[in-house]
């Protein structure tokens, strides 16, 4: 028995093993995944991903939507284990570490635990859960949302793609309608999910380790602004409705709410979709998305409230009306400080730098959180990129990254 | 003999007929026309308005680029001509005024001189020319641009539409590629075309006819601002670089420097491209167009000069590229003042209100200006709209706008 240690080579083995499923090149070398939830490229994925945890002698079993979760026996097999994992579904032009990072760095916790000959207490089970994304079939995290009892077995089976596919029968067809029942009949003792940041703070202050306090809270609103069409070169400005003017001085303000409000509040215009979008026409009616993000539940309010107050006042100014609605709205997410403070802890004493900060993006982790305590360990994504092919970390930080995971889980699982 | 008028029935009877070619009915019981330029539809309205030309014994000759001319013989045949006409194809959704109205008032102008037993000195003459509209082929007014020497045969025969059809090949499709040479052998001693406003500003002012001093400069430019792509989570504002930020600036701006610069100025964003367009993405990049005309160059160049320095100050400020490209650049026309003077003293002399007013729309008539004087008659358009199957004049309006053609073509053709 000797200390169980990450072995990098083999972690960027199966990361590179398993983005050839799927494999999509970009122009400039740089390298990512298609493997959209339910289709035969995922099919394929979970083939791979499933025959490692067996060739590890885990124990797999697959759930009613889809949820794979393998089980390494520990010494105690009656205490509740300790879950690693994340997603294995990828967005339509996505990176190859994002969602898989999490599940193949857990097998390999197994791996080193094992070369090392040492047994945790409580069993270990690295999990991968279906249509993370949410890219195929919405909502994002639907797989882990059901796992927890958040949404409706029979609801999540019924969302359809954008072609008006069943997400049930596409379960059924790639053979991964699983047995067991969902939401789970028992939940893990804790959960921890690796991931890259897919944003660019850890890079930008030279940090290894992002120990992960909670997810920010969404609020995604649809503004739809409605004026006059008419002709660009005959309508005076004074006798103009245009949706155009209102649209962007929401922009502006958006900009404006997020850097008065300080803080971890983030504001972003996305979409915008003009009508008619003519050169030569005042649009009769522009419709965008406002993606509004806190840690805090208040201050994501106050946001919400501020911006939408400006935006009725600039259409009532315009002669403009205006209509908003929600596409959808998370609360803040706070994970177990414990958890935090564990993941902190083990960073610096395996001498990495480590930052406390929140996820700006949704994962597995916030789901798992309603049922156990749980922690998220991030990793720098380089010029922050993410859901795209040139999604990259460097191994270095991978291993890090992993290094980590290896002594919580080893802390949780022989608690 | 007597004292020609205009018979309003006789005219709305024609531009009711024309319209039922090619006839859109709106959900609402608006109703107008998808003639595109060289179509089916184009044809059979062409060959139903050369058969009441020929009706009233107008000798018809068509051109190398599908114009068609009427000539109703005046008792001095050797006197250059006075031309009446517009155009009879429209946009996708267009109604059935525009253009329309400007031939078939010249019918009726001819027609009611007929009736009153008058014949003036000079011959008179009905155009209609081909793809003013440029909704099919590019660019707009097309047909009286070759007409008029401004643009080579060859070049515009080869003109594509998006399809990649040749104007060349449905000219011939559809029988009008016809023998008379282009730019035309000689031309008319004075043109004289009626149009619905396309805006707001008569129906606004309460006033029934618009004497037209000219037409706006137009300077059409497409802005591209390219960002970083990056995620709406997990991206903090500070290490943004967001093109949509810096195109709403642009747009506000747009109307501020329209503002400023007052007199005729006008300035409308009516396009935009977003790309990804994802509700949790920051853009990439933003394409948009800008319009901006004015009746004056001098003041034309201080607007584009203007805006386009704000624009790369917000693009440098959020460290984005900002790309400018001209679409279409036309430097205003001036309207003989003398013709100008004969449209406004005619209308008072007949009873109605009238103002001058520059046009904001490019017509055909600004191109025989290049070739002789020229005139252009607005009446108003109900709520503004054209290109639009709402576009709507009232007949007492169109009745005046004709009577008002009418005396001025007496005028000229008696001189």
């Amino acid at each position: 028995m000797e200390q169980p240690k990450i072995d990098i080579r083999r972690l960027m083995e199966r990361i590179n093993s398993l983005g050839q499923i799927g494999r999509v090149d970009g122009p400039n070398g740089e390298w990512g995944n298609a493997r959209l939830a339910l289709t035969d490229a995922d099919r394929d994925g979970r083939d791979l991903v499933m025959a490692w945890m067996r060739g590890l002698g885990m124990d797999v079993v697959v759930d009613r939507i889809g949820n794979a979760v393998g089980t390494w026996e520990g010494s105690e097999p009656g205490l509740p284990p300790v879950m690693m994992g994340s997603h294995i579904d990828t967005v339509r032009t996505g990176g190859r570490f994002d969602g898989n990072l999490g599940v193949l760095a857990g097998l390999e916790v197994v791996e080193a635990m094992q070369v090392a000959g040492v047994r945790p207490r409580r069993s270990l089970q690295v999990a991968f859960f279906t249509d993370e994304e949410g890219a195929r079939f919405p909502p994002d995290m639907l797989g882990s949302l059901v796992y927890v009892g958040g949404l409706g077995l029979e609801e999540a089976l019924d969302a359809r793609d954008a072609s008006g596919a069943r997400l049930g029968d596409e379960l059924e067809r790639i053979g991964y309608a699983g047995s067991m029942p969902c939401p789970a009949a028992s939940f893990p003792a804790a959960f921890v999910e690796l991931h890259i940041e897919q944003g660019p703070v850890l890079e930008d202050e030279h940090i290894t380790i992002g120990a992960v306090t909670g997810v920010q809270g969404i609020s995604w609103t649809e503004i739809t602004v409605t004026g006059q069409s008419a002709h660009a070169g005959t309508t005076p400005m004074r006798l103009r409705r245009d949706p155009m003017l209102v649209a962007a001085q929401i922009v502006a303000e958006a900009r404006a709410t997020a850097r008065r409000m300080g803080g971890t509040q983030v504001a972003t215009v996305g979409r915008m979709e003009v009508f008619p979008d003519l050169v030569n026409v005042v649009p009769a009616r522009v419709t965008f998305t406002v993606d509004l993000r806190n840690t805090d539940e208040t201050r994501l309010q106050q946001a919400e409230q501020a911006l939408f107050a400006f935006a009725r006042s600039m259409a009532a100014d315009e002669h403009c009306d205006l209509t908003l609605r929600s596409l959808a709205r998370f609360e803040p997410v706070t994970f177990d400080a414990e958890m935090v403070d564990l993941v902190e802890s083990t960073s610096r004493s395996l001498g990495y730098s480590v930052r406390r900060m929140p996820s700006g993006a949704g994962h597995d982790a916030q789901m798992l959180a309603r049922v156990c305590p749980t922690a998220m360990i991030f990793v720098p994504s380089i010029n922050g990129l993410s859901h795209n092919l040139a999604e990259d970390t460097a191994p270095a930080d991978i291993e890090a990254g992993a290094s980590v995971l290896l002594e919580v889980v080893i802390e949780l699982a022989n608690r």
